[in-house]
């Protein structure tokens, strides 16, 4: 079994260490990871600029570790063409983020870009994020969740286009594992705004996740606001169906040909 | 009506200047693009540096344009708090790209970017694409369907959660407008190795598509190569239905509240 691991909180960072560890008794683990902080990269590629590869010390003898100055999916795709040389990967596993995934933040983030792009290319592929952004997190009470969740898909896989996106509570005694949807929500109150010494405006991203249906019982965010490991069945497929669609684009557009 | 545009382009080139002079009669067009080239940017957001703002010489007399050290996503969720002011847009309306962003480019498109980010705070959003990178490009017969589809969607609407992406060939006549569904595709050998002066590898992006249903008639790709303007209806729910999992994940993670 191959499996390439990256993340987007970089090569260095406990999170992906930790689930290198948890990993390696399933096969050779082949870490990239960026360089660098790459959080909120979504499945953004370089294209504006050269990329180096690296190979590094791996936090574990058998295991391999290297760093690219892009983003996750960079990592992926680069990794397919220089380490794989064009074969796939049995799985590929993202994280262990250092913050939350759930609800509208799969769209931006790194570690679900890294995902999804296993996903285009038909590979099993998983995220894991941990609710807490602390560098020095303790991940060890996650390696249970991680390696039944693993397991699992080595041995059955997923369906395709499909990928799982693992959020787990930071909690050391998680009630279990349960199956969710992404909860809708959106950010608020997005920049904070500040003035320069030369008296010009610069803004910096913050802001606060406003849930838009706290009694839903069945998301991501109720899983882990009970401490549950929420486990969100996630597609890259963004195609509709046409019944979905209103009479005017039917009538107006529709099939020409 | 309001109508917000931004590309990924930057806030310089044709593409985006064609677009506001197309939208204009429709309402107040108010552009916020990023301040240099932002291709393949996907929904990324700007975390580790912060975002600047200002506004520059719009293309056409009643019209605005700002420029913003960011990426498409950061234009939309900057300008939505502090030109809009929390209230939102009629539309969002994206491009012109110069160059496609049918099929897989979906994904990793910054255009496209701005337009999710529009739909997930449900503001009817269209993203539109002329399938070359020339920076000279006639844009001139894209209005008349630019117009046709902006008008519809203003009066119409969209459902929630759906926007559209369209792409029109580099063809002075397109046939007519199609509705189409994303192709099935990867791209191939995807970076060119080179050797800097000191002797270390560097990569670049590059590639080839590779189309994996050259027989299918309803697909983007298909519109494109047979002269029609191809409108993609696009989601940006990545949730799937519990029924379409496999037995194991239902069984060993399974909704455990």
């Amino acid at each position: 079994m191959k499996i390439l691991v990256s993340n987007d909180d970089g090569y260095q960072v406990r999170g992906v260490h930790e689930l290198i560890g948890f990993l390696k008794e399933f096969g050779e683990v082949i870490a990239v990871c960026p360089d660098g902080p790459r959080s909120g990269q979504s499945m953004a590629l370089t294209f504006e600029n050269p990329l180096r590869m690296s190979e590094c010390q791996p936090p574990f003898d058998g295991t391999k570790l290297y760093k690219v100055s892009g983003t996750p999916v960079d990592c992926v795709k680069l990794s397919l063409q220089t380490l794989f040389k064009g074969e796939k990967p049995d799985l590929i596993v993202a994280g262990i983020n250092h913050g939350s995934n759930s609800a509208v933040n799969v769209l931006y983030s790194g570690t679900m870009g890294a995902v999804f792009e296993g996903c285009t290319i038909g590979v099993p592929s998983v995220g894991f994020s941990l609710t807490t952004h602390s560098k020095d997190a303790d991940f060890s009470f996650c390696k249970k969740f991680v390696k039944e969740i693993i397991a699992h898909t080595l041995q059955n896989g997923l369906p395709e286009g499909v990928c799982l996106n693992v959020n787990i509570p930071d909690n050391c005694e998680p009630k279990g594992m349960m199956l969710t949807r992404s909860c809708r929500g959106h950010w608020t109150e997005e920049y904070k705004r500040y003035v320069d010494p030369n008296g010009r405006d610069f803004y910096w991203l913050t802001g606060h996740f406003i849930n838009e249906e706290p009694e839903a019982t069945d998301t991501d965010e109720w899983a882990l606001n009970h401490d549950f490991v929420s486990v969100t069945p996630t597609s890259i497929y963004r195609d509709i169906h046409f019944d979905e669609l209103p009479e005017w684009i039917i009538k107006n557009i529709g099939n020409k040909n």
